[in-house]
């Protein structure tokens, strides 16, 4: 009988499904399918889809997976994050809209993950869930994420390219607080373009990279140092040099769509060109593997340690007479406490 | 000669504010001035002050100061954190403006911190800085900061009193937004509250409140199953029971200061009474605990393991012939790579 990995790189869609389920939930057998499935991953196109509630990303999401699937015939996954709360856990989201058209279609593949635990698990579990879509041959993964957190920060991590996604009238306030947001931003989207406000938008987010990006940027050229004027409104983004471009989509009629997807395409030639594809990539594995290593490295200790030993040199803590550092520093030697 | 440690402890200003620096810039004088003041840390009140740009808050901290100082004679340190910016760094708050009404006052100390590096940096950076002032004998400390992710989620597990600060006319987006802030609230404020859409603004938080906590409460009372409904609007918090309370002030002419500063103190006396202190200490401790260990850990490892060897494992990883697991067993294992 094939194993649940063997199938999975078979191309069987039941395998995907189940060892996604064993993917999320951390359980051993999803850990040891991840450890095999590693070396079948690094091709796919990792995009990352944010932005606040109600500008419209799920619709946006579906229409570019529609484009994918008519002109090029790529396989996409999608995986959409609800991290909105960390507290309560987020609402599993809609997918039965997004059947109606895909619905049938063999080449996507859709999977909805709710906030479970804390927030650095969900963006464990959506690392994991999409090196599984990558192994299992996806030439595209859309990442949807809600919200504007450090969730989103994480998650955009893990991507290629980060679209952000926004829509007329929703205000300078929100401009404001998403400042860090923006920065993560490889595509700015304003979806709903047919909405009243698109003007104010648009000058808010421009004032906005050009405070993000720096006005002039030096570097050097067959040996030269040049000094570039930022291409930013004129949009001509090199080889070498990218500044966000802004694509006004109407995702409900499919308006902007070619143009947004022509952008990504772009902004996968520049990362290509420029070594940040493999910059990206490297920083992304060394962080996975420093916190495999503490992980390994914490459980490893604490196992070995008498739970009354941690919980008497806990209640000395909270009684003020023994400090943090002197703590550990007597359950790393093995010193009575 | 004194030194630093003994001098703040003494009362000494000038100490306080050298060691603030060592501890902001994570020296190893820093950290073992921490070490040494730990045993006089723990009776601080800790109130966490969060919300969007342009709701007021810094007023309303500076109000809730002179406020403290003319009632009670308390003293009063005060945070300023400003992560908005997960990537170049925030600006340096304007301290000047509060200058102008607390100087002079040996009462109140005022310290402003920008976002350096990482934001968990800066979580771990502002409880550092929270366990000077503590240790110092301040009576309360207010710790103020800017935006909507993750950083103020980390802040506010620091705090003993979270109010959450809105302001009228910012729309129902930025609510949506702020769900899971909304959900670290002890104290909701709308700061403002002289502006158009007040009703509007008190209407959506109510709104929030009863999505975010349940209507019925299930309790023991004397070993009896008692069922309460929710005091929601009628604002009746009790010794055992706490329903964030919304207050309305006016941060610029000081309206609703007085029972803002009253909502505060009942606060404390809830967590009190109910235990919520002791368990909001001995779960931030815990978390401190474990993130000693877990860094302790991790230098020791790294600093015996050769670079070579983990460059080599990293770039196998990257050519994907070796998965981050089994990296991981080889390097702990001391096995050849």
């Amino acid at each position: 009988m094939m194993n649940l990995v063997e199938a999975l790189l078979a191309g069987d869609r039941l395998a995907l499904s189940r060892l996604l389920t064993q993917v999320e939930n951390d359980t051993q057998e999803g850990r040891s399918a991840l450890n095999e499935l590693f070396t079948h991953t690094g091709k796919a196109h990792l995009v990352g889809v944010t932005g606040a509630p109600g500008v419209g990303k799920s619709s946006l999401v579906n229409q570019l997976a529609l484009h994918y699937r008519k002109q090029t015939n790529k396989s996409i996954a999608i995986i959409a994050v609800d991290p909105t709360s960390p507290f309560t856990g987020g609402a599993v989201l809609g997918d039965r809209v997004r059947m109606r058209d895909l619905a049938g279609d063999a080449g996507v593949f859709i999977r909805s993950m709710a906030s479970r635990g804390t927030l650095g698990g969900l963006a464990h579990a959506t690392a994991a869930v999409t090196q599984v879509f990558d192994a299992a041959g996806f030439d595209i993964v859309l990442i949807e994420t809600v919200g504007a957190g450090q969730a989103e920060v994480d998650i955009a991590r893990l991507a290629h390219t980060t679209l952000v996604v926004e829509a007329p009238g929703m205000g300078d306030d929100i401009q404001a607080i998403k400042a860090g947001i923006l920065e993560i931003a490889d595509v700015l989207v304003i979806n709903k373009a047919d909405r009243p406000g698109l003007e104010h938008t648009e000058r808010a987010l421009r004032g906005m990279l050009e405070m993000a990006h720096p006005v002039k940027h030096v570097f050097q050229h067959h040996g030269k140092i040049e000094v570039v004027e930022s291409p930013i409104g004129a949009q001509e983004n090199t080889a070498q040099f990218w500044v966000p471009p802004i694509q006004k989509t109407i995702a409900n009629d499919g308006t902007g769509i070619p143009e947004l997807a022509e952008s990504i395409d772009k902004h996968v030639r520049y990362l290509e060109s420029s070594g940040d594809w493999n910059l990206r990539e490297r920083s992304r594995l060394e962080t996975e593997l420093d916190a495999l290593i503490q992980d390994t490295l914490t459980t490893q200790f604490r196992s070995s340690l008498p739970e009354e030993k941690y919980d008497r040199a806990l209640v000395l803590i909270l009684e003020r007479k023994l400090s943090p550092w002197e703590a550990v520093k007597a359950l790393m030697n093995g010193r009575k406490i």
